[in-house]
C-alpha cells in the first residue's frame, strides 16, 4: 500500500469513521472536510473517512461518497478508508474512489446478528461478491480489501470468543479473497497477553504480511498496553480515534477507540516514527472541538502536555 | 521478604500514603484503618499506609505511628511499607514496627532540593544513618530497606535523566547498603521503550534481584502500557493507587498513580496471579469513595466493570 514510507508505524484515524457514528450531531461536511485536512497537515497518511450504509441508518455518515471525492481530489497522497457493510456499499466506494475498503465480520455471531443482522456464511457471500468486484477493476484503481474481524478478544453477548474460531474466519476471509485481514477488540476486553497470542496465531495460520492491523479500544484502560504487545509480534499499524471521539459520555474516561493523541505520543516517544507530529494533532483536536462544541474529547497527552524535553523519534 | 508466596506480582498498594498525601482532606485514622482493612480482605499484600515527614508538614499523614501499629497488630500477615524522608523518620518509622522503609532519592538534583530540600550527597548520608540503625537491630525486627529512585525517568524541572546518572545512583544506594532499589516514573515521562532499557540496565549494574520494584504514573496515560514493558524485563512489583487517588482534579483522566483496579484486572486477565479479588477491590473503594465525599476517583474497570465470562488467573 506504500504507506510505509519513511515510518514504522501506521497510526489509522478512525474518528471521522468510527468516532462520529457514535455521537448525536451530525457534523456538517465542510466541518469533516476541515478537521481532515488538519489530520493531513499534522502528518496522518491514512484516514477512515466514512461508511457506505444506508444513510437512514447512519445520518452522520450520509455524506461519506462526497467526503470521499473531495478528500481524494485534495489529498492524493492520503490513504483514504472506508467502511463496507455488503456489495452494494463496495460499489459505491469503488465509484467514489476509496483506496481501502473495511468489511466487518464479527467472530461472535451472536454479535453478528444483532450488529450486521447476518450469518457468517451471509457475510461470507458478501466478502466473495466484493472480492468479485474488485476483481473486475484494472490493478491501478483497486482498493485494498481488508476483512476485520470484530469481537476477536471477546463479546459482550457471547463472553470469551475461542482463538480457534478467529483464526478459521481469518483464514477464510484470506481463502476468499481479501488482501489482509485485521483484529478488533471491539468489546475492550482484550488483554496483552492475549494480544501476543492470538496474532502469533493469526499470523501461524495466514502469514504476517496478512496480518498486520489491530483496531484496539481503551474501554478498560489497556489500550496502550495492548500496543505494545501488538509491537511486540509485529503488528505495524493501529487504528485510533482523535479524542477517543465516540467514547461513552456517561462514563468519565471510558473512551471506545484508543486515543490518537496518546497512542503518537507513545510510539514517538519510543522511537518508532509515525510521520505525525503532536503539536499538529493538537490543532487538529481544536478543529475538532470548535466542530463539535459540548461534546467530551479525551486522551491523556492532551491534558498533561508533552514532557520538558520532547523529541519524535529520529 | 516471603510476599510472593503463592503470586507471581505483587501490587503494592500506595493509596494510603501516596494518595492522602496528595489531597485537601485529612481522611480520620478510623476511616484509614477501614479503608486498609477492606484492602487486606480483597487480598493486598503490600500496603504504603504512611510517611514519617513532620506533621506540619503533611497533617493528612501525621497519624502515621498509629496507623502502623493498628495494621500490625491487625494484619500480622500484611507488609506494611512506609515512607521515610531521612534518619529521624526512619527511627519512628522501626518504633512503630514498619516492615518496609522507603527513602525517596531524586534523580533530578534539582527536583531532590526543590522536594526534599537536600542535594544527592545529603541523602546519602541519610541512607548511611539508616543503615547503621537497622544493622543495630536484630535480624527478625529488622524492616526492609528501600531505596526509591525517583523522577528516574525525567524530570518536569530538568527534563531528560540520563540514564547513566539513575544506574549510578542505585549502585551507590546499593554500595551504602539498600537492600534494593525501586524507580520511580515521578513525572508521568517513561514510555515503555525506555522502561525495559533502564530497568536492563539497573539490573545489569546492581543484579535483577536488588532491583523488582517499579512505581509508574499514568499522567500521560502509558502507565499500564510501561507495566508490561516492566513484566517483558523481570520486574514483580507495581506500586499502584486505588481509585488513582492523588490524580490532578483539574485534569479529568489525567491521574497520577496507576490506578489499582485497573492494574490488577490487567495483570489477572493476562494469567498473573495477584491475590487480589477484582470484587474485593470494588468493594475496598465504596469504603474509600464513602470515606472521601466529593473526591474524584479514576479508573476503567470500574466504570466499564469485568468482561462477560472473566476469570482470574489460575
Amino acid at each position: 500500500m506504500g504507506m510505509m514510507d519513511g515510518i514504522d508505524v501506521l497510526v489509522s484515524e478512525v474518528g471521522p469513521r468510527d468516532g462520529l457514528q457514535s455521537i448525536k450531531p451530525v457534523m456538517p461536511t465542510a466541518a469533516k472536510l476541515a478537521w481532515i485536512d488538519a489530520l493531513v497537515e499534522a502528518g496522518v497518511r491514512e484516514i477512515e473517512v466514512g461508511s457506505f450504509v444506508p444513510a437512514h441508518l447512519l445520518p452522520q455518515l450520509a455524506d461519506t461518497p462526497e467526503v470521499v471525492r473531495a478528500v481524494k481530489a485534495k489529498h492524493p497522497g492520503l490513504h483514504v478508508a472506508v467502511l463496507v457493510p455488503n456489495a452494494k456499499g463496495a460499489e459505491a466506494a469503488i465509484a467514489a474512489g476509496a483506496d481501502k475498503l473495511t468489511l466487518p465480520l464479527s467472530a461472535s455471531e451472536t454479535h453478528s446478528l444483532k450488529n450486521l443482522r447476518r450469518t457468517h456464511e451471509q457475510v461470507f457471500g458478501e466478502v466473495a461478491r466484493i472480492v468479485e468486484l474488485l476483481s473486475a477493476l484494472p490493478a491501478e484503481r483497486r482498493p485494498q480489501f481488508e476483512g476485520a474481524v470484530s469481537t476477536a478478544f471477546g463479546c459482550t453477548l457471547e463472553g470469551e470468543v475461542p482463538e480457534a474460531k478467529v483464526v478459521a474466519l481469518a483464514e477464510r476471509l484470506i481463502a476468499l479473497g481479501c488482501d489482509e485481514v485485521g483484529l478488533s477488540d471491539t468489546s475492550g476486553y482484550a488483554n496483552p497477553a492475549q494480544v501476543r497470542r492470538l496474532v502469533k496465531a493469526v499470523h501461524a495460520a495466514i502469514g504476517p504480511e496478512r496480518m498486520t492491523g489491530l483496531h484496539l479500544h481503551n474501554t478498560r484502560g489497556l489500550g496502550l498496553a495492548n500496543v505494545v504487545a501488538g509491537l511486540d509480534v509485529g503488528v505495524t499499524t493501529f487504528d485510533s480515534s482523535q479524542g477517543g471521539l465516540g467514547g461513552c459520555p456517561f462514563a468519565p474516561g471510558a473512551s471506545g477507540n484508543i486515543v490518537t493523541e496518546d497512542l503518537v505520543f507513545m510510539l514517538e516517544a519510543m522511537g518508532l516514527r509515525t510521520g505525525i507530529d503532536p503539536e499538529g494533532l493538537a490543532r487538529a483536536r481544536a478543529v475538532l472541538a470548535e466542530a463539535l462544541p459540548g461534546e467530551p474529547l479525551y486522551g491523556f497527552v492532551p491534558d498533561a502536555g508533552l514532557p520538558l524535553g520532547f523529541r519524535r523519534a529520529a
